[in-house]
């Protein structure tokens, strides 16, 4: 059976479509990965995707411990408007962890975390022509925004003036059975289709699952800050996103300068084409040597520290993006140091889908490749320790076939 | 007797001829004002104000109290390439409290403050072609600096790259008979040269006083940031700054919006030709109106608060930048704010001694004026208060002739 409800845009209807099911007294059928299905239009055409909520299972946080666990939960069905991805890979953030624990404020229990999730289309909606069943797809930091905004309608869906930017999880959401949006540490996940982007054949779901967050999150403010070939751009931070943004600025033709305080990263950061890696010590009182040579900096520290020696490396007048995310998105600065610097501070938040898309296009087209370990399911645990440890070399990727 | 040393450049010719001065057991000869003189020539030739040192009076901190006292002190003679000027006026900034009472860090006392100083040229050194006895000259928030490094030599001494800026008072100074450069809340000053500006005949001492610091430090950023005539320009904090930004933008075409909290300055700021004035309520929710609207802000608010509200009435991508110098300089940002918001979030120090000039000419030639209040020395402490209490109205000037 066909969804017979006439189109309507956004959460809403999916709403309305969840409240009819749910009185309709509808038995919750649960459709198993594509596989259960003879060809994509037999899938497409059922109607246990878009009339039932979908059983999902991945891994959730319970509390602020930082440590997760098996869980089972469900999905919205699936809307006009929405894709179903069987979910391939999905890799590791710190903003999982900070977010996992409370740092950013109080979360709501039990929650998957993950944003940077590939995998394969399950299910479309009656009106989505951007996939089709069987196409790669990637999910990354949101799932929804207003859509009719000026922000939304220019491909800056993550600044959506109406506030309505849905992230991927733990956000209020009427439409989840569970009340917040639940991430990609999952084997399936319900998303609108615009809020997902085509991964390329010839890059393969795990090197891709990193571009989500990682590579966009980099590769937006170092395509704003348009350097010109052989500028000089420094890096600080040389972990998941870090790497990314060495590898972007690298291929984009900068002289990188990578900033790391892990000696044991050396060699791997010099064989991706830095101009200098430079090993910052306990007191940072080594960044002295750089100082006002960089014509911009990018830091992607994810923790609180003092900033100001990074930011003394940039010229007068030159930008310094922080897109690392630290305890309570906090940044004591020196109003002073800014003042001696003449730097403009300033932040980025991920980017919006075209430019998602984009960068999923130039990585998978220029060869540019995250460094990745594949991990099970049940190594997630030992993944955050070392995240946070600083061992991760570079980014953590789950099998979700493990779930 | 002219002095005969050979000429030598900056602080260290100076400190030679102190130490000789000394060794020769010169008595400490005092030279009242320019009237003890005959013509200025005959000044200008005089020994008393080049052997030995110059005594002086004024106010000055002897503790964190913030209460002020009369105190008579010495100022080094006059080398070669100084002025000695007859203080007329020196003008209160906010600055002159926090440094005093500690906010910045510990200072040493006895200590002289005030950086918004003009008066009578009352001797030059002999290499000084710049002044003549008799000139009208002004002093600012620093006296002198390497004079060789790029910064110093192209007009940016207030950045020396040798970090050899000697700010106006309670900065470290071998040449000091104190040993700290002492402040203009003095009947006189001797400073380098380089370091005076001119005070045009068409501005009288008293509303000049104040363009040295309010005036150079919101009149540096407004012109490195380049509006366009009819722009929205945000000035916030409304006090001795943040008036003469108000003015000074409103004078280069902007369309002002002041963002103060003090309902009873608001018919006074709009007698200055605001586009708006805008009392910002006890939880900043009125500034959620703003959001977005501004092309540029400026904020003066010389204490810790909640940059993010008013960061936030500026447009994405456009330029904040933050010339109050709060306590322990210290500024404390949400990096999700600031990705939310996308502005630039930038500082600014005062200006360089060619955009001083600058200023204090482009005020006199357009007739830009601070509002001021004249007071005699004992009122000092009483108007500290008043600033503290967001009292002044707008800038208090210490008439020199009472100290
Ligand atoms: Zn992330
Ligand atoms: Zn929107
Ligand atoms: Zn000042
Ligand atoms: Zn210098």
């Amino acid at each position: 059976m066909e969804n017979t409800e006439k189109p309507k845009k956004g959460t809403h209807s999916r709403k309305e479509f969840l409240q009819r099911t749910v009185l309709a007294g509808a038995g919750l059928s649960m459709a198993g990965s594509g596989q259960l299905f003879a060809s994509p239009e037999a899938e497409q055409n059922s109607a246990l995707f878009f009339e039932t909520n979908i059983k999902s299972k991945g891994y959730a946080a319970t509390d602020e411990s930082g440590k997760l666990s098996p869980w089972e939960f469900e999905r919205r069905p699936v809307g006009e408007d929405d894709i179903l991805i069987d979910v391939k890979f999905a890799s590791i953030c710190h903003s999982d962890i900070h977010q996992m624990k409370g740092h950013w404020g109080q979360q709501q229990y039990p929650q998957v975390p993950g944003h940077e999730i590939v995998g394969v289309v399950a299910a479309v909606g009656k009106n989505v022509t951007k996939f089709k069943v069987g196409d790669r797809a990637g999910v990354g930091c949101m799932v929804d925004s207003c859509m009719e905004c000026d922000s939304c309608k220019h491909g800056d869906e993550q600044h959506c003036e109406r506030g309505e930017t849905l992230f991927t999880y733990g956000y209020p959401d009427e439409d989840s059975p569970t009340g917040i949006t639940q991430g990609g540490y999952s084997d399936k996940i319900v998303v609108r289709d615009h809020f997902a982007v085509h991964i390329p054949e010839h890059i393969s779901f795990e090197e891709g699952a990193p571009l989500l967050c990682a590579g966009i999150t980099t590769y937006s403010p170092l395509m704003k800050e348009d350097f010109n070939i052989g500028e000089k751009v420094g890096v600080a931070g040389i972990g998941g996103l870090g790497h990314m943004a060495v590898k972007l600025a690298v291929s984009k033709g900068a002289e990188v300068y990578a900033f790391t305080t892990s000696p044991d990263k050396v060699e791997d950061i010099k064989s991706w084409g830095v101009k200098e890696v430079i090993v910052v010590n306990d007191d940072m009182s080594n960044l002295g040597a750089y100082s006002k040579t960089l014509d911009y900096m990018i830091c992607t520290i994810p923790y609180q520290f003092n900033a100001a020696p990074y930011e003394a490396c940039v010229k007068p007048y030159g930008n310094f993006t922080y897109v690392g995310m630290p305890d309570g998105f906090s940044i004591n600065l020196s109003n002073i140091a800014l003042a001696s610097t003449r730097v403009n501070f300033n932040a980025s938040l991920i980017g919006g889908m075209p430019e998602t898309q984009e960068v999923v296009h130039y990585c998978a087209d220029y060869g540019i490749r995250p460094e990745i370990q594949v991990i099970d399911a049940k190594e997630i645990n030992k993944a955050w320790e070392n995240v946070v440890d600083k061992k991760a070399r570079y980014r953590y990727v789950i099998d979700a076939a493990t779930f």
